[in-house]
């Protein structure tokens, strides 16, 4: 049975860094050797979304216009040459994009099929739309934390999705998380989910409670997501031979760190991809990793949904997210499967 | 035979950061449990002097007036209680100070045993004096490079005496050295010393040419005496995975990070301090790491001494320092032995 691939599809589109987004009616692009078409189900609002669509790039060069989005769920629809696209076919997958600027937010999206994690029965499309960036890299730091033995975390973004997987996963490992969060009404949302130490980074005496709280505890994993000063209060307040995981920038700023500070304690910086941390797993170490992340998708990993909208909405969708950011997470419902 | 220490000596002290250097009579002071007093022969001038001079902390807390100096070689008069420290009694020793601010610019100084480093027969008491900082540095570095596989190191000071250790000895063990200065005219020096390659990060292609070089030689360790901007630019240069060890800040600026091409290119940071590398070696390592420096330091790890000046023109001396700094190493001949 082969599936008939329309020849245009809706896709949403950017035409320069911080423009507009708008919806636009695109060929449907061809896979070629080792990669899949994706009918694309359902795709999210991240965080690291906002950087993208600001101008910021993972591989240094993009070519406007861009189709946004960084994650999603679909059906793979068409293959072309090798292996594990073949096998693909037909399949529910959880994907992302190969190429930037190809992303998910669209009827169809043509990408690697090593980018793509065929999903197992009983996995709900929209949850899975969300398997990748928030679930793969929460189980991504706890094994960080574990493998280094580190005895206690240090989130900064304490009160988003992400945020909340990481402390959960940890509770059940017995790894304390200090959560930092940026604003007065984000204490209550990691208070309810059950988080014991929440710091708000506006606060003046945050770097010394921090301070103290991590020594005592032990924390030795800080989670940067946010750069600039943060990453330097980070490191002011982490015990001798820390490390600092590097991996986002939701200030936008490049991080600030005295060298002083570094060589004094010991601290270790190290930029952290979840692409370049899976490219260290082999075939087997993959797969069982996926499994693990798609058994956990519906408690600890699960990520509440906010609202779901079309592509026609992406713009109006992207200005609401912008205000309320981290406490709603907010889902394209693609195609005839929306 | 009882050495008798003098109730005086004349040493240096600075009242305040930034602040100028007087020469004053102060009281001889007595070793601790665990400490020696040494009387100072000589004590070098370094880059490093320069950033604590003008206040920059290694432990984030010092009390003024502070007499600077972080090593000298001397003998040993006095010792505490403690087994090391009786051992040491007599004997001629490499020293730096185990107190911020309690320095080698004196004619005494008591430091803690374990900051001592007995001479072997036949070792030259000035060139001893520079034993710790630059040749144990420079050994540390090589060590580090080959036990990380690293095919090549670029290094940032490579003017400095510094410098021309680690260009030595990176020949000797074929590990190719990019060598960075900041001046035209230094380029020069480091061609006379056999350097290969050297770049100027003055030239305004410095970062492409480095990213070019880096790539080429497999450079993956950068070692970063400067900070500001400088670290962001070897960070856009460094092939994938590189290490970055942020040792010094002579820029006195804190280091620039874009934590995007951090993550893209899974780069490394480390804060890396002598002391704490000293430190995770166990005393039979500590002596061989000890002894072969020594061995070395009358050939790869001779210091060039450009003026020999007494401890009451340490105001005059350091003024001319700072105009020529890296070409020129000033020594203080202290005391009787001078």
């Amino acid at each position: 049975m082969k599936y008939r691939t329309p020849a245009t599809m809706q896709a949403v589109q950017q035409d320069e860094a911080a423009g507009r987004l708008f919806l636009r009616e695109l060929p449907v692009p061809q896979p070629g050797a080792g990669e899949v078409l994706v009918r694309m189900a359902a795709a999210p609002i991240n965080p690291s979304d906002l950087g993208s669509l600001a101008g910021l790039s993972y591989s240094g060069s993009r070519t406007y216009p861009i189709t946004p989005g960084n994650e999603g769920s679909g059906t793979v629809v068409a293959s072309g040459s090798g292996l594990f696209a073949k096998m693909l076919l037909g399949k529910p997958v959880a994907c992302s994009p190969s190429t930037e600027g190809k992303g998910t937010w669209a009827e169809y999206m043509v990408t690697s099929a090593q980018y793509c994690l065929p999903l197992r029965r009983g996995v709900d499309i929209e949850q899975a739309a969300m398997l990748v960036v928030n679930p793969l890299t929460a189980l991504a730091m706890i094994e960080i934390a574990r493998k280094g033995k580190h005895r206690a975390i240090v989130n900064t973004v304490a009160a988003s999705n992400l945020g909340g997987m990481i402390l959960r996963l940890g509770q059940r490992q017995n790894i304390p998380v200090i959560n930092i969060v940026r604003r007065a009404e984000q204490v209550g949302v990691v208070r309810s989910r059950g988080g014991e130490y929440v710091l708000n980074s506006s606060e003046p005496d945050f770097v010394a409670r921090l301070r103290e709280l991590a020594q005592r505890l032990k924390a030795t994993l800080f989670l940067d997501a946010i750069g600039g000063e943060m990453t330097q209060q980070l490191a002011d307040a982490a015990p001798f031979g820390s490390t600092l995981l590097l991996y986002s920038k939701m200030s936008q700023q490049n991080c600030s760190v005295d060298p002083f500070v570094a060589l004094v304690k010991s601290l270790r910086f190290h930029g952290w991809f979840l692409p370049n941390w899976l490219r260290t797993k082999n075939l087997f170490q993959s797969i069982a990793f996926s499994r693990h992340a798609q058994n956990l998708l519906a408690t600890d990993l699960s990520s509440h949904i906010g609202r779901r909208v079309p592509l026609s909405s992406a713009q109006a969708a992207l200005d609401r997210y912008v205000q309320g950011m981290t406490n709603e997470k907010v889902l394209f419902r693609i195609g005839a499967a929306g």
